[in-house]
């Protein structure tokens, strides 16, 4: 099997090269001057984030999204032009840290603004924020009154450099969704009451609605690391291979029950492989007799409930040569795809990458 | 709000002294000289391998499971007396780091004791393994015509020195699952072939069935961890609270969709809490519109769906005060157990503590 890299475990390969030709890709979506901020939370969506940042970096990526402070810390400061702190800050301790570390909080509320603009009064310094609006998302941001009390006072911003006003998509990657044109509208609108204010609205999916959606700066997430950020091809090229160590193989001698719980029924001479990679692995429970595997041509389905730290394929299509010789099988890669995985799951990609996806097995990161 | 530990945010409490009490509470099952063997594979389920064998080593417990060589590694070698490899080995290699580090392998097939006795041969030494058959479960182990091979020619185990046979079940914590019955059926049957031999068969689930299901050690896992084991009212202690940072509150203004695929609607004057902890951190998204979570006696829905680094929840059932001043809510704990929250979620409780649970936020360790 080709890319074979370790003999006796499960392993995940993590293609550096790849990463880096996806961010090619969403650059050439771009509308002229719009620059990239990365989002690396959540580990670099389950993926690396040193390695990740590293990469992107020497690529020409300076800037980088977190959700906290507890991940920019983990971030090489040497690596980052901006850092966002997506979630923003409730406190003044937050706010020093982010001060020292010249970290970009994102501002979501009232609350935020008056955290931020406070200590960057006590230095005595217009320090860049973020100001998000909730334009139908329901999550962060700022709501509308909140918006008319700033425009009102604008003491409340009096000490803030805003770097972006902000918004965040709820449906971009449903095709013709109403919500998402409602949405920019509102945006639009909003932006209009800032005017000479920098803008940026548009996640992974966003990017590929166009260059009305792109204003001064885009978030790519899920597109770096191979997720189909559209509801038709996947424009982006696959990053993650895992194959599976299969640590037995069965020939079943008579009819009898597979896996815990019993709810599969194996006939006599069904051929099963028992692969070291379970929910805890990240292959979700989900997956219990849904997932499909992949094997020099053929497909496997799984059979039975996934384990803890295995689950079991039918091999039986496998021709006996192939059955007798086999070490490892595809989980995920070329042939099965992270979406075709999270539809198998009836979750979707980011939920199978960031749930403890291959932390347990060998790693390995390609990088030509 | 009780044991409030980080002020900004999303915390998790491990209780190492409920992990003895639950230890001890497996003890007091137990026939007399029947010996423990702790499951502590998959990080002790989540939980912190290290943490957790340090404990139950200082109350006695010295023996312990894990699945592969992998995790073998990983244990500080000076706390156990054994330290079983329950997925066997594979190769030479493996054998030889076996043999080094004293890890005793289960044998789970003929080619797994081909290994073994070959490896003990040629150091001359016989050397523990448990030999494990399959009773019903399909997964690991000895099939019927394997064990009659090994039964006829007992050159194949020569040089191997069964320290137990093995088996596993598969439905047990199903209160009088027809299988459960079938496969002790099974299992004693190839006790009496193999006279002199001691014999281990119980999970957790199986200790509680009864001291005919005991034999001469038991491998409980999800029980020390505070699982029920059982079909009805759980018997252990809760080890894990899970306390969620509310990043945000929102009042909504005018009814609108809450999160992406706008998959719920806020009414006017409904109270959100923006919570940091989503499926990134072990909040399965399989929690959209279903998690409950808890606060100061309330009961709080999660409201659309789950994000990768947040969960919404309807915090409207809130007096005022708690609203305004309330800084985290529980997510999982006392109030809302990991039973509770597999069950909102369609899995089992294995899951949702080894799926990356707690992974990203800060974790507390309690040991009086």
């Amino acid at each position: 099997m080709i890319g074979l890299r370790s003999q006796t475990n499960t392993y995940l390969n993590i293609n550096l090269n790849k990463i880096i030709e996806n961010y090619k890709i969403v650059k050439k979506q771009l509308r002229k001057d719009c620059e990239i901020a990365a989002v690396i939370k959540a580990n670099a969506y389950g993926l690396g984030q040193k390695q990740i940042v590293n990469t992107l970096n020497k690529h020409g990526c300076y800037k980088f999204c977190v959700s906290n402070i507890d991940e920019a810390l983990q971030v090489d400061q040497e690596l980052k032009k901006a850092l966002y702190i997506m979630h923003g800050i409730n406190s003044s301790e937050m706010a020093e840290i982010c001060i020292r570390y010249d970290f970009i909080p994102m501002l979501n509320h009232l609350g935020q603004i008056e955290v931020w603009n406070r200590a960057c009064k006590k230095i005595g310094k217009k320090l860049k924020a973020v100001i998000q609006i909730d334009t139908g998302m329901g999550r962060f941001g700022l709501s509308e009154s909140e918006i008319k009390k700033v425009l009102k006072n604008t003491n409340l911003i009096s000490n803030i450099h805003i770097d972006y006003l902000m918004s965040h998509m709820s449906c971009a990657e449903q095709a013709g969704h109403p919500l998402t044109s409602l949405q920019l509208n509102e945006f639009k609108r909003y932006i209009d009451l800032f005017p000479k204010i920098k803008a940026t609205f548009a996640n992974s999916a966003g990017i590929f609605l166009g260059h009305e959606f792109q204003f001064d700066m885009v978030r790519p997430g899920c597109a770096l690391y191979g997720i189909n950020p559209i509801s038709s091809d996947n424009p982006m090229q696959n990053v993650v291979e895992l194959y599976g160590y299969i640590v037995q193989k069965r020939i079943i001698e008579k009819e009898q029950f597979i896996g815990y719980r019993a709810q599969y029924k194996a006939a006599k001479g069904e051929k099963l492989l028992i692969i070291e990679c379970g929910y805890a692995d990240g292959y979700v429970r989900a997956l219990s007799n849904k997932g499909i595997c992949y094997a020099e041509g053929y497909f496997l389905p799984v059979v039975g409930i996934v384990s803890m730290d295995v689950v079991i394929v039918n091999a039986s299509i496998l021709p006996e040569a192939i059955f007798n010789e086999i070490t490892h099988i595809e989980m995920l890669g070329n042939h099965i795809t992270i979406d075709d995985v999270a539809q198998y799951a009836n979750t979707i990609s980011y939920e199978i990458l960031t749930t403890k996806f291959g932390n347990r097995c060998k790693r390995f990161y390609i990088d030509d």
